[in-house]
């Protein structure tokens, strides 16, 4: 089948973000093709000259007086993710920490609140650190995790949660996009599930936010963690996000007690009195840098909106999948995502016996994608960013190299991989 | 008492480390006299250089293939750490998370390892970040904290600490170098009677890495946390660091279990696994600007020497020391730390009745100290690019301004401080 570069080109033209590519830093190589943004996102040209201020600037010349700024920043970043990256209001988000202590710090805060109960539920196909926090907590506490078994290809339904559901659920906790296939599950089916038990909801949205719209609020969502380097395009290793519904902020805990989380805090009072505000949910001192890259990232995602993001998310997946049935499936590859865009979050996996194989050569070839076990190419084209072109022509490259069998030369064994 | 500048004019001309001055940017205000390192290093000219790269280059250019270096920063900033700033082995040490987290996990692997043990000690004048996690274990795990009562001038005691031990502590936990006196606690007496009681021993190093020896092997120390923004100039919000006797690694097992604290991280298995290196401390995604500000940052204290560096930090404070003692006793100061310089870490701290009034005026005369409750200015010349100079000229605006009581037009009352 012929799929002529024109219409790849029209869909560009007609691309309503299409000005938010120049918002980025691009590098010098114009023939890279990088389709690994939700992975770790490109740089915003604005977070290069804010941290750029920041360390010749503010940490030369105001040195300690700069935490005048930076103090506010965790709550700064959080405000602009609440407005216009999740369905938030203001005050329910805030920046800190990594993904994996933000899971484990609101896991802990929801288990105390549902004593007696004993059973966390999750999937086995949520992202590995997920369901080690899990593990780690229910060995802890003596509790057990049931885990929904998940096609890896179609992510989890709010069928199989509901099976799963019964009165000693304490805490549900999923992954909003799952990682692998990029499949969305149902935020509001699942959370209204869960409460119907009693049990208490924390999604992950590592995957989500910043690609697809996440109805927090109207979801009646009680808690949520995330990710700020991929789709929020924060930089490499930047803090991740909590949310706590607001109801909920003076009735929870979490367990580490810092000085951050300390109402007056400057105070230095021996006793910890945790701040009313999501504020209660911090607890050091939080990495400036990556809070800048967080509030930046978020601040253009919010710009755009995350509706037209979503939309063009849709429409090159959608030209990915289209390519995929063209070229891809006679040379092997299978589509290990959605197929009906509605489905799917910003990235699209595809299978293929020899993907690690493959994955280097098209490396090789100029293109960045992810790899995934087991046997996967993720493929994120990341919508700030990416042009309908650039799926195109990187398609096209893996096309003719599987055909020409380019992959067979590389090793098929992985070392390390990132 | 006349005392000359000429005095300390030859003391920093006799000084081996007056070079690596000139490691540090130093900004663009030449009267500008700081004196807050121990709260926020300045930067190094190396870490500018090495931030510039990633952001500019690596970020922008490597994208997601950077993570092949950036992967191994933890453990290479660590072992910089662990080789030339505090006593410890290769792969003792990682860098990894806030001060805080590090505490909780931490604390929460040595209170496992003492099953049917009930008392945390500590001390009340320990920095409050540490009292908030011990105090929030106390009450999750049904514990009691037992608190030393500390003269707040004059640090914790061994004999003090051994009166608080038998056979019910699990943990003791003190600041090496006090936060407020900067007094120096006996390590090794410390660590031994802890042991001789059956206790682990987790070790504050915020305070003394960078600024005193940490002699964490010869004392035989179980657990160490530490900060990289103070002395070790890793810039605001650089990530802590963690120490974990090599004998323990696979001993103990800390709460958070996360992805970076598995083995094949990228296998993404479904089991946890934990590293049996170190490594099995760490937990989520790292700040990667903040490793790089610890790794650099480290390196110029290795290059210099912890001794060395110990040396002219008590030549600094010695001669705030003999400048109070000339200048700001008669005007209402009393020295708020230890007056034998052997007990000292690399701060000083003064008592003065309007301490916030004097803090704001001292400010407004172009120095920067930290303020510290109750009433007190706690000055750290840090010895990597503080000249004696620096200290005789601006206690010399210090004494110059209380004598004309400009501090008596400064607002009494404070606000947020930082």
């Amino acid at each position: 089948m012929i799929i002529e570069r024109a219409l790849a080109e029209r869909l560009d033209a007609a691309d309503p973000l299409a000005a938010f590519r120049d918002r980025f830093a691009l590098g010098g190589d114009d023939q890279l093709i990088y389709l690994d943004g939700n992975s770790l996102g490109r740089p915003p040209k604005a977070t290069l000259e804010r941290l750029r201020a920041l360390f010749e600037e503010e940490w030369q010349g105001r040195l300690i007086r700069g935490w005048a700024e930076w103090i506010e920043l965790a709550r700064r970043a959080g405000d602009v993710i609440a407005g216009g990256v999740v369905e938030a209001r203001p005050g329910e988000v805030v920046v800190s920490d990594s993904t994996t202590v933000n899971l484990y710090k609101l896991a802990v805060a929801a288990l105390d609140a549902r004593p007696g109960r004993t059973v966390i539920v999750t999937d086995d196909d949520n992202f590995p650190t997920d369901q080690y926090v899990f593990a780690g907590l229910a060995e802890a506490r003596g509790l057990r995790v049931r885990k929904i078994r998940t096609d890896i290809d179609a992510g989890v339904s709010l069928a199989d949660v509901s099976a799963a559901l019964d009165d000693t659920v304490a805490l549900v906790s999923l992954s909003h996009v799952a990682y692998r296939s990029g499949a969305i599950a149902d935020m509001a089916g699942i959370t209204a599930a869960a409460h119907e038990a009693g049990a208490l909801v924390l999604w992950d949205l590592s995957h989500s936010a910043g690609s697809v719209p996440v109805p927090l609020n109207s979801a009646n969502v009680d808690l949520a963690v995330g990710c700020t380097y991929k789709h929020l395009n924060g930089g490499p290793g930047a803090p991740a996000f909590l949310y706590v519904r607001e109801d909920l902020h003076t009735q929870l805990r979490q367990p580490i007690w810092g000085w951050f989380g300390q109402r007056d805090q400057f105070e230095m009072g021996n006793d910890y009195q945790p701040a009313d505000s999501i504020e209660r949910f911090l607890v050091g001192t939080p990495p400036v840098p990556g809070l800048y890259g967080a509030l930046e990232g978020a601040g253009i995602t919010a710009e755009a909106g995350i509706d037209a993001i979503y939309a063009k998310a849709q429409s090159l997946t959608e030209l990915m999948v289209t390519l995929h049935d063209a070229w891809l499936a006679p040379l092997g590859f299978t589509l290990a995502s959605p197929r009906d865009a509605a489905q799917r979050g910003a990235h699209v996996t595809l299978h293929h016996k020899q993907a690690w194989q493959v994955c280097q050569a098209w490396q090789a070839r100029g293109v960045i994608p992810d790899f995934r076990t087991p046997e996967r190419l993720r493929i994120g084209p990341a919508p700030l960013y990416t042009r309908h072109t650039d799926v195109y022509d990187g398609f096209a490259r893996l096309r003719d190299l599987v055909a020409a069998g380019e992959h067979d030369a590389f090793p098929a064994e992985r070392a390390r991989v990132t």
